[in-house]
């Protein structure tokens, strides 16, 4: 079974994924000064211990996420072995009682000349810039996604600077409402051990591109709701208990009713819609009879078929592109079409033609 | 930052871990007619769409996780194009209203001579017991610290034969309580999108053997609790937005101070406590200045150190062991410990000392 794929954006999927910017292609920082109203200065001066013992369920305060130091800027500030500019996300959606401010933050942003771009553009961005925002965008994501306790069903708070929440053992709320259990929650699992649920999630999924067993063939797969003649390396998420090996091995069978044998891993692109970690692997199948294709097991692909190098090599020259986007002039139409550059679906494609680990193609190597 | 370390089972953060065998070294299969009285015949005859419109926050019905198919027992069931013995994992921890059924089947387990074994017992399992355990602890896990919805705080069902926790819609049990709105409960987003929330949860981790710009040591860190003299790979969990080539070098430079430069991935290993998932890698330095020990940006570790090849090899023969077992006969007092083979530690450190990927060592590189 696999969840909906991870290797390319899809609309459905995405929340809580817009950035003010003054185009698509850069990022605008705010300055501390923009965002102070909605910002109290002592926001972090509390150590967790003094954060859980004064939560009062009636305050609300804003997410703001710690994303490290610019060093290169060691000037801006010093702390302990530590110099460079602080960089943090907030989120400014106007909601509950802070929505006023937020507001008036978006207007003052939105006066001079900024706008909510659209999350698709972290492709458009320099990739410091993509880095910057796909670390703000999961942590602030995986905080909204997480305002109550799985365990325990109660509000949870944010602590470590965005990193962490917490469910607190007392509510000062509830004594001005008078509750007769004094401030005290309900037990929770999670403040008696250290949970996971507690730390930000990040989903593993794997990402392959399988060579037939006598090095001339690209196994590709297809999604319905992809353009014509687009296909990509198969991918799915990994299961409870199961190794990154074994996901690639049961992911491709399922989606394709090949068998593998080999199966290295390549590299990693970390994909923030919502938290995936794409990871990268390069397979090979050892005999032709485990190259047969069906799709019963999953109808997660609409097709499935083993592509001839040459061909695959043709449309790495003239047939990728970003879904939304066409194809370079010299693409002929019914050609292959094939992810852009900046996919790791392609430069695994990539890796197999040129024979990285498994050897160069059109030589038999098993 | 790093949340506690993977790649040792650490007793303080075990939880739901014990399964009722009839000894460590070997799991205990029961029959549907062992658990009969607590699993209804027809518990999973429902589709997604009947469980959500007729969920009654009243019911209580049994976690059954289905694990797959043995397919070597072909006779024992057919289904579509599937053919094998079904296994499935149950939750018989005595709670709520089924704590005198499950209690019941505990008792009649137990006077066959059953008893619950401890979860570390999975290094005596047979790889394939295993691989059984692993899948069924991390997903009956996850079912139970995910009772409630973390977007709304509602309690979730379970679905998809224990794969999946949906938020339901409505509670018939609402109305018999004379709930003004009827059957509804309150909005939710992760019913209106897809949410990773409603799928398991796996905490990728990276664990790292790396070896010094010569080529003749290898990086090793230990934790205070750990037995004198015993170190092992530096170890860490991927945070958001990161690769997990980024997430290495990181956590290599919080937990010790070192710069890397190659980074490739070698190999990986499921670890359900509660769901890690430890991808292995090898690293290099480029340069002596870059192999500083430092222990100032991160407390969790109590030493790291540059140890030499010929030293490593010679504790890989007599100095391995399991964290709370004795080093084999030909080890001498106060030589180097090192983890046992079945921990990916020792095979990402012998992968380092056999030169794979990285090159031998003894011969310089770079």
């Amino acid at each position: 079974m696999a969840h909906p794929v991870a290797d390319m954006p899809n609309p459905e999927h995405i929340e809580h994924d817009s950035m003010l910017s003054r185009s698509p292609a850069e990022l605008h920082y705010a300055t501390y000064q923009d965002v102070e109203s909605l910002v109290p200065a002592d926001l972090y001066d509390k150590s967790e211990e003094e954060v859980l013992r004064s939560y009062h369920s009636g305050n609300v305060l804003p997410l703001l996420v710690f994303l490290g130091l610019d060093e290169s800027r060691a000037e801006a500030l010093r702390y302990k072995s530590y110099a460079g500019a602080p960089y943090f996300a907030l989120d400014i959606t106007p909601k509950g009682g802070l929505a006023q401010k937020a507001q008036k933050i978006i207007d003052a942003m939105e006066a001079k000349g900024l706008s909510f771009q659209n999350t698709r553009t972290i492709t458009s961005l320099s990739p410091g810039d993509a880095a910057i925002y796909a670390q703000s965008r999961a942590i602030v994501d995986w905080n909204i996604r997480n305002a109550f306790c799985g365990t325990c069903g109660h509000p949870t708070i944010s602590i470590h600077a965005g990193t962490k929440r917490a469910c607190p053992p007392t509510d000062l709320g509830l004594v001005e409402n008078g509750a007769s259990a004094g401030a005290a929650r309900p037990p929770c699992h999670t403040r008696t051990t250290i949970s996971n649920l507690s730390f930000p999630r990040t989903d593993p999924t794997i990402i392959v591109a399988v060579l037939s067993h006598d090095s001339n063939r690209i196994l590709l797969g297809r999604q319905k709701r992809w353009p014509p003649n687009w296909y990509s390396t198969l991918a799915g998420f990994i299961e409870p208990g199961e190794s990154v090996e074994d996901a690639v091995r049961r992911e491709v069978w399922e989606e394709s009713g090949v068998t593998l044998s080999r199966v290295l891993i390549h590299s990693t692109q970390p994909w923030p819609y919502p938290a995936n970690l794409m990871i990268g692997a390069i397979a090979q199948v050892a005999k032709p009879e485990n190259e047969k294709i069906s799709l019963v097991h999953d109808p997660e692909l609409e097709d499935a078929r083993w592509f001839e190098t040459a061909e695959v090599e043709e449309a790495m020259r003239v047939g990728t592109s970003a879904l939304g986007s066409e194809p370079g002039p010299e693409y002929k139409q019914g050609g292959l079409r094939l992810p852009p550059k900046t996919a790791i679906a392609y430069q695994l494609i990539s890796a197999v033609v040129k024979g990285e680990y498994l050897g160069a193609p059109h030589e038999s190597k098993i």
